[in-house]
């Protein structure tokens, strides 16, 4: 069997066994047999408990070798030191996948634990059954409805992402959907002993379904191997975004106690960017805010250059976006001649507002003017820019009292104007701190979301993303299409 | 008069006369006699139009000389043509401040209008009006009443900020007051011919309802006197906070066309944050959160040293948050192994959570533990520690199910716990994406906030912020304490 065809089942298991079911249905209902069902996964259950004969409706068995039917998946409940002779049990069931979600090894930094695991290790070895974790949370995948969170979104997305931890995926999964980024596969891989970073992102870089890669590490476990892998994902054209955890002397303590990692250093982390064009990122925000980028910014977006044209509310918070958005590495550079003579045309002279760039045409305290969109078009025209950024403030307008209506209609025409330009028009939302404010944000943000606009959560946010982005394209250019 | 004296009554004049009020009650209503009025005003409120006999139920005057009383201080509402023979009037008036609302001098880059601004700065040096202007907004003071925006706080807070632009307060006077920020006054000062950031900063210096400085700069005058004042104020101990706009390229250009301004180059603004322990923000968010940081640790907050001891969900997000807070340049220690033992009687050893730092004891998936008020205690109780971070995310309990309640809980036990202990605690509520959760956090934050508590919207803006802040003690312990 192929290292490709047995990660196949870590994704669409034809069956699942739960090692450790408890035989107290209203307990398990919150564990693992009850996710399965909740989530609505398809196929066959087989809850493991001898001292129980069935579990949530479902036909309970004292040991997987007692299970009458092949075990594709095992995810493995019990106390760490009963690891080792449950997983020489599936080993000769010919379990395909175990995921040992058990804690407890390694990571403890305690001697007899650590010894534990080097004994999982040699038993990985001897195969068949190739092994997730442990001290992990595995497999979710909306299509075969495997999940370690009931909650997490049944929508079916194209980012596939190994993350070598569960708990941040708790924040993560939920806060991107709210943001138009939707999953096709995770594995949650803990101490990787066996299944690991590499593997999974080879795989991605395999399939159709996942356009963007994304993954979080402590440690790595076989850097040649990720290399390569990303290396892969390059050649598929596939964006690779990347969280290193444990980057500095404090990070690195966290990550041995947390999955035993050692975390490699940071220059090792900057030539694998540099020889792959791979997306560093260094927070979960920016993470998500990477993911936008190469969601919706992609190498077909006609994202050409870096030269931003700003339309917003003008004078200091103009000068300070400006600011923002050229230490990120992008510029902001004045219009033509040509261009400004248009706009002078759309608004007094002697308002104080600047045709410059930012250009403020359209967007007045109290709502927006007839002149919004051709604001727009005349912006997107001039030669100097590659982008438009649109920022409208939520928190400003609920507090001068224009409405909600006024945000959805700003939204309409930006979305309505987009379409007819070849340069991307990125809306700026930004949201204030009251929950009016925020609500009509939010709102105004799905409206562009759905209606496919690169939408971020601020201007800052947005250009160090797509400073990124546009490196990684770079990138692309030198390397792969060549 | 020293100038002293006049800048009381930029604050706090008797009287107001409004050049250029419209006859047209329903427009004046949203101009400057109308927010006067609806702001709740209490001086005199003269309109002057020769075209009006009643403005708004106030006597109208044809000029400011035809009025029979002192003028302390006249708003120009007028075109930029208008402004030097009007403020000739009031010289004669012998008006003490004239505000000049009215854009169209330097700024727009028109050689006439570059010749006015001249003709208009000869004019100001006859003296004895003193200028705040011209393209600005003025004075904002709860106290008096004075104000440009009529949904700004009427709370009397202690902070004083010069702003050379108007526009980036509509945005953070409400966003500041939702992250418990008060306003004691502020001057919107534009293009600054007279009254600038050096005598305004000097001003507060002086001002002992003014505990926090703030200014936003585009450019700046007479940089002597403004190192002058910024020295005074720590003198004074009172932290000053710097956003300077225009320090790149394309933030230079925008500037000129914004106040005229020139921006003066990085390495003389890095000189003077380094000559007066003043703290320098690159946006109008970290401006925000170095005013709560500034605020709510002051010197007395027993705020000694840059080593955070964590109490978070573990893991992966333990990992990332601790190498945000070292990039940031604090530190998280390993913790004392007496704490350790002591931790460990908290949580179960081999449940992969860590009692190493960061900490996760009592914030569970589903809640909080018992435990969650002994394990804050036991953290602030070792010796390698100067200060606590909670970190509880709002977004992963509202996708499990907790309540707010549970919420509210957490914040009543932080403020409790806090109470006793002699170490700051920074509580940090991740608010998501979805609008329960945020209104959640919000909630959360609010009740600490009231409980004075210092606040922040992540961890990552907490510790750049407060990196700052002890650079800034560190200042004043080296400088003006000795």
């Amino acid at each position: 069997m192929s290292p490709q065809k047995a990660l196949d089942v870590v994704f669409y298991p034809k069956s699942v066994a739960v090692i450790g079911a408890s035989s107290d249905n209203e307990k398990e209902k919150l564990w693992w047999v009850g996710r399965l069902q909740t989530f609505g996964y398809k196929g066959k259950i087989f809850p493991i408990n001898p001292r129980a004969a069935e579990i949530l409706g479902f036909r309970a068995y004292p040991s997987v070798k007692a299970v009458p039917e092949e075990v594709d998946y095992a995810i493995f409940n019990v106390p760490a030191k009963l690891v080792p002779p449950l997983l020489a049990e599936c080993q000769e069931k010919r379990v395909k996948i175990a995921h040992i979600f058990s804690a407890g090894f390694a990571e403890t930094g305690l001697e007899e634990r650590i010894k534990l695991q080097q004994e999982l290790v040699e038993l990985i070895k001897k195969g068949p059954t190739r092994v997730i974790g442990p001290n992990c949370m595995g497999t979710y995948c909306p299509a075969s409805g495997m999940t370690f969170n009931i909650n997490f979104s049944k929508e079916l997305g194209n980012v596939g992402m190994a993350s070598q931890s569960g708990a941040v995926l708790i924040n993560l999964v939920p806060y991107a959907n709210s943001r138009g980024i939707f999953f096709n596969k995770i594995v949650s891989f803990g101490n990787a002993l066996d299944i690991n970073a590499a593997e999974l992102v080879d795989y991605y870089a395999d399939d159709p379904q996942v356009k963007v890669v994304v993954t979080y590490n402590e440690g790595v476990q076989d850097g040649r191997a990720f290399l390569r892998a990303v290396q892969k994902c390059a050649k598929a054209k596939k964006p690779v975004i990347i969280l290193k955890g444990g980057m500095t002397k404090g990070g690195m303590g966290a990550s041995a106690s947390h999955t035993g990692s050692l975390a490699g250093s940071a220059e090792i982390w900057k030539a694998l960017f540099k020889q792959t064009g791979a997306m560093p990122v260094e927070t979960f925000d920016e993470l998500i805010e990477q993911i936008v980028a190469a969601l919706y910014l992609p190498y077909s977006s006609g994202l050409k250059g870096r030269r931003v044209g700003i339309l917003a509310r003008g004078g200091g918070p103009g000068v300070v976006a400006t600011d923002t958005i050229e230490r990120a590495g992008l510029l902001v550079p004045a219009l033509t001649a040509e261009t400004r003579s248009h706009l002078a045309k759309l608004t007094p002279a002697d308002a104080g507002s600047s045709i410059r760039n930012p250009v403020e045409i359209g967007i007045g305290a109290f709502g927006l003017s007839e002149n919004f969109a051709e604001g727009i078009r005349r912006v997107a025209a001039d030669p100097q820019i590659d982008m438009l950024m649109i920022v409208i403030s939520a928190h400003a307008y609920a507090h001068m009292g224009v409405g909600a209506n006024e945000m959805l209609k700003a939204a309409d025409i930006l979305i309505q104007t987009a379409k007819t330009l070849s340069k991307p028009v990125i809306p700026i939302w930004t949201a204030g701190g009251s929950v009016e404010s925020i609500a009509q944000a939010l709102k105004a943000r799905e409206v562009c979301v759905k209606a496919g606009l690169p939408v971020f959560s601020s201007m800052e946010n947005a250009a160090k993303a797509i400073d990124k982005l546009i490196r990684h394209y770079d990138y692309m250019d030198s390397h792969t299409l060549n």
